[in-house]
């Protein structure tokens, strides 16, 4: 399978935290990262998810909002990766813009060009990606 | 009214599963392919919205995920639609692809250049639109 | 901080409304808007959402969705806030559209040029900007 969303993230499942209609899945990245996500109780059960699950977290660049310096805020947002710009590359309108996590985990972009320049995003700088649980797919081998 | 959003698909709802603050919102869209939609339980009532109710599913173009190919992966994603390319066009940093579904709809997706590229997206390929339920808008004409 | 959203709108959370896994958020941004966001309970918990906190809402301008005229339709999207275009600018598949609010703030939104000539969209113009409550990420200042 060939799939568009520029972040395919390997995991494992660390915990299922089931609701009515949704469940948060915490995603243990394998090198200190972690990202949640909330999927319908359905998608849930059908894709089997429960601890030691190996899974991909797929996620879309424009869906990343990226964020730099220190934080005055906190944000709402589940998943705020933490890592260094690699590469930024500038469009009419937007730009896809590349952070490397610690553990060698990449995730990319996609921002206006004006936010590239406001945030001085350049290769070697520090800057986090910052994604909402409800962005995140996730996916598991079939059986 | 007219609507920025490109996907723009008539339906009627299946099945509603109300949980506490969200719902589960089936649409068959009349000709094989069917659509999930996570609103708030306030919209759900607000637009009346129970089986058999002419509904429209607005989807952004941004927000859809295109696939290809024998799929080792089974998704969260609860709407995998599955049809041919009709249409690709290229940008700077991002392409638009349209999907045809077998039932005549059409969905488009604003994915990266690299990906149409990675995923070999022309005129006749076979390819799978995948939506998040939670990112389908729900519409309903005024009484 | 600096942070990528093109949209950062200030307000006060006016009620807060707690399901089994998210939350909704109502937030007053002071000038008659209204936003509503849902965010993860535990993001609610942690961030002390409660009537009166002030918070920041950041909304990344491809979630936005733009609508003009009449509206024949009755929308889930929990945002819809009515404004005039203040700007276009367009690239080569997409064109961010800056819509003012009657209270002074201003919504981006990117969307395909194809939508802003069927919507005819140029400054002067009466707009809405529909933005989904689950595309919404809260952030409050840290204590």
């Amino acid at each position: 399978m060939k799939i568009s969303a520029r972040n395919v993230l390997r995991g494992t499942v660390a915990a299922v935290k089931a609701g009515s209609v949704n469940a948060e899945i915490a995603v243990d990245l394998g090198s200190g990262d972690h990202l949640t996500a909330i999927v319908t109780l359905g998608s849930c059960t059908e894709l089997g998810l429960e601890p030691g699950k190996p899974v991909v977290a797929l996620v879309k660049a424009p869906w990343v909002i990226v964020m730099t310096g220190d934080s005055e805020l906190k944000l709402s947002a589940r998943n705020q990766l933490a890592g260094t710009v690699t590469a930024v590359e500038t469009g009419a309108v937007n730009a896809e813009v590349v952070i490397a996590l610690p553990g060698g985990a990449q995730v990319a972009a996609i921002i206006t060009k004006e936010a590239v320049k406001e945030l001085g995003l350049a290769p070697g700088v520090a800057a986090t990606a910052v994604i909402k649980a409800s962005h995140v797919v996730l996916g598991v081998p079939k059986a």
